[in-house]
């Protein structure tokens, strides 16, 4: 697609601005077919994003995206058409705004919540400089009930500077939004309740637009910006999510954001799903708790078949955490499930709530490791190092779907918290039983050479370089399925001399670093492969973790090596 | 002070009543000046607590502490009455809520904001389980700012359970608490603002009740109590903040909590108030951002000299460290200063909006190690472990003041982000200028040993160790001020064999895993002191380093086994 410049957009007209929208909605749902992505919200923001682009003056005036998930159209507008096959493709450009890739995206994001306070920060910056700039956020009604955003929403007195937030409600989250919040919007939305909501915290509060059709966008989008001067402005949108396509306007949920290849391999989502419907049949105190995420996380049959035990409460990660935890206190057993990345939202709650009090909560934590296309913040290589140092937790990697429904097990017998973390895709395996702590010897041979790799893609690892050595180099291969506490007694009995160990997380911080510690001083010589002291982009997960630390080449030369010096 | 029992309460008169606060008053003056603790928050509560305890039966029915440093009346009246003496001292009671400690503790605190939320898991157990008791949220206007309150607030009508919160609203979070949140209150309070803030969230409203009169507070707690049965409610009750002791009253900031014995030290706060001004006067760009803790971090004097640039947002550390980023981003220099535990807050805004974007905010990071007697929920010991593994993150650990205005300044030349943590108390020093990633040789021998210290406490005790195996054991000690780089040339080019580290932090994933992991393969000897793998509760901070993994016996065992050894 070429690009569209500003002066073409400002001197089109509404019939003209209709026609580059179609255009713009071929080229997306074209690339998202093709690369995978975000679709329905985009398609939703399509006339939004390109009035924004005619009303303000891009990069002078700032735009800043909460999650950033609906930037396709900002993006197509801002020098970038040319690239925009590329999307989320390694070397790519990223499905998320990023400030090194253009001057356009002043503020990146991919979590939610931040926009406002991000929006806020650089106004505020912009006065003490003296400089002249509107700054907008746009956030859609998911992000609005996050706790973030209400502590910006709260700021705006305290830092006397002049933003205009858009609202994008399309009553939708990632599933469609719940709670107070979102009744406040619908009964605004349909004139049953005034907007003193956002006139409390000193937002001049302009609603009824039609975030679909320019006659009333345009106009709404003027009177926002004249009233800048004066203050700050809630603009409130409604847009309709994937409206364009059929398919994506009557299935919102499931063409949120999706791959470009259907899926062969079992998911473990799926596997989630099933083993929290049998725990739950079996014991009235199973409960599962969500952040916006019941079908990504293979709960919707859980919330069909139990729905008074199971409650997403939005994109409110903390919120959701210290529920667990409570629910917990009150002689529950709660299971929260959510994605690696998000579940630092949540970091000072698992230490304060769960784990200080020691509660029996069982985190189920999805995507962990590589994900890919989504970029530095969706990757899940963190959660090893920061639940690595947190007393009274359990943390178990399970290597295949089969020990995931053990550890959920295992949950239910467990007096103070676990911690469960898996990749999206995986292998079926048969139901395991785990027992808290312990490794399993998955190849046991006469060898200096040991190696410890936990989940099923260093497993896998693991084994392809075991494979690719054979007749050369052989070593003993355990599944170090716990990373807290360590399989102390396994471990003191080895007698190898050579320690390998493999995990698909961050290098510092993880499995590696405590095999090291459990071994420091005994005169072992150890080699741990993790992930690279880097933010991981976007591209391939098996490229990106063969560039990242996880190389194939670099592990069968160690292992070469070690088998050389013997 | 003897245990004061429900039936007493019940049949007292009012006139009694206030006999039996002048008393409570008495017991809690008396031992905040011997102990130290929270003192004029928990002298402003003791009508309302006693009224809790009258008309309420617990622990059958649930009481729940916001932050929980204002649980002193209600230790005293729960059976803990002979024990207050021990308040905050090692082996006693705590001075916060904790469920260890009794039933009449249904669930923990220490940080603000969790406590609708646990409400709310507690009341919806109760529902399942099909028991019946009340279940109340007691939640000081400081805490309502926070974002978690509000995701609570949002999932009243997604959880479908009743709970009865009581805002205790004295104006005052540690200091006078601003923003739009607090106006609405002070409106609602004043009758100038109806409460339909809180009526959108589908709570009954019950206001206009003096907290510190029973003639006011008994028949509205007797209100709320019987509306529980229809839905939740929100009680909004007036307290004046250290009623009963003038000095307390006139000084609440000051009173809020403080310690038994003055202070000696140079307080490390008060050289960040002093050095951030010096910046802020040679640099325009600077700006200084808390969360609720102005005069606790030293800043009153910069509040005062550069109020434009000078943002306390209440007690929103995730707003706040977005907000730091986004100014950054906009070219200032933010110094984001707070205390190591509540920083674990904005964990996931560290990683996904200041160093995902390699943004120059400076984190100010004080109550570092150890912190003594407010417990587990105040001890900064994972501080070093979080930031280890978060890219682009550089790690600073001054030994003393001067260090730590050289990192300061350092911050002003970087061009990413820079955190500096350190302790309450310290010694002063010349300003030193600290090159990134570079560490200090403090004491140089020849020997087969060299430690490697961080921060000033894990100095002395390296110095005060040496001192005392003078003429036994020498060895080389190293200033490790940066965790993040590591000094690479220094650690590569040092030779000796045994390699002892000590820092003030969770022995697992600080500075001793770092370098252990630099000398991975080398052949080298190490033994890491930091803290055991435990919440460590309150107690003096001496007692508890050596109790918890920096005995000075074990590190001088370890030195002379090294030495032994050869």
């Amino acid at each position: 697609m070429r690009n569209i410049s500003r002066a073409e957009l400002r001197e089109a007209s509404v019939e003209q601005l209709n026609g580059i929208c179609e255009r713009l909605r071929e080229e997306i749902f074209r690339t998202v077919s093709a690369n995978g992505g975000h679709l329905s919200s985009n398609l939703g923001a399509v006339e939004l994003t390109v009035a924004l682009h005619r009303v303000f003056n891009f990069p002078h005036d700032k735009l800043v995206f909460d999650v950033g998930h609906q930037c396709y159209t900002h993006k197509l507008l801002s020098d970038r058409a040319g690239l925009f096959h590329t999307l989320r493709k390694e070397g790519g450009i990223s499905g998320f705004p990023k400030r090194n890739e253009s001057p356009y995206d002043c503020y990146g994001a991919g979590h939610a919540g931040t926009a406002i306070s991000a929006a806020l920060g650089i106004a505020k910056a912009r006065d003490l400089r003296k400089e002249n700039f509107s700054v907008i956020a746009l956030v859609g009604d998911g992000s609005f009930q996050n706790g973030l955003i209400f502590e910006a929403l709260n700021s705006l007195a305290i830092l006397k500077t002049n933003i205009l937030i858009i609202l994008n409600d399309n009553g939708m989250s990632i599933s469609p939004t719940e709670g107070a919040t979102q009744e406040i919007l619908v009964d605004i939305k349909e004139g049953t309740h005034d907007a003193k909501l956002f006139e409390q915290f000193g937002l001049k509060y302009i609603g009824g637009v039609n975030g679909n059709e320019f006659e009333s966008l345009l106009p709404a989008l003027e009177e926002a910006k004249s009233c800048l001067e004066k203050g700050s402005v809630l603009l409130h949108v409604s847009t309709r999510k994937g409206l364009g396509y059929p398919f994506s306007e009557n299935a919102p949920t499931e063409t949120h954001g999706f791959g470009p290849k259907p899926i062969a391999h079992t998911e473990y989502p799926n596997v989630l799903g099933e083993e929290l419907i049998r725990l739950a049949e079996q014991d009235r105190r199973v409960v599962v708790i969500t952040a916006a995420m019941t079908d990504n996380l293979g709960l919707r049959p859980f919330f069909e078949r139990f729905p008074e035990r199971a409650f997403d409460v939005g994109i409110c990660e903390e919120h959701a955490c210290v529920l667990a935890a409570a629910l917990a206190a009150g002689g529950m057993r709660p299971y929260f499930a959510i994605y690696s990345t998000f579940l630092q939202r949540a970091f000072d709650e698992i230490i304060h709530d769960v784990c200080g009090q020691n509660l029996p909560v069982t985190f189920c934590i999805d995507h962990a490791g590589i994900t890919g296309p989504d970029g530095e913040t969706h990757q899940g290589v963190f959660d090893l190092s920061y639940l690595s140092f947190i007393p009274n937790l359990t943390v178990g990697i399970p290597k295949n779907t089969g020990e995931l429904r053990g550890m959920l097990r295992m949950g239910m017998t467990m007096d103070g918290p676990l911690a469960i973390r898996y990749p999206r895709l995986g292998e079926d395996g048969p139901v395991t039983a785990v027992q808290k702590g312990k490794f399993e010897i998955l190849h046991s041979t006469i060898s200096d050479i040991i190696v410890f790799a936990a989940g099923e893609r260093c497993i896998k690892l693991a084994r392809d370089i075991r494979e690719s050595l054979r007749g050369e180099v052989d070593f003993t291969l355990v599944n170090a399925r716990f990373l807290r506490p360590l399989d102390w007694e396994l471990l003191a009995s080895r007698k190898e001399k050579y320690v390998v160990t493999l995990e698909d997380n961050a290098a510092i911080g993880g499995l590696g670093d405590a095999i090291a510690r459990f071994y420091r001083g005994s005169g072992r010589i150890l080699r741990c492969f993790g992930y690279a002291d880097a933010f991981i982009p976007h591209g391939e997960p098996e490229s990106l973790e063969e560039k990242y630390g996880l190389s194939r080449e670099a592990i069968a030369a160690c292992l070469r090596e070690f088998h050389a010096r013997g």
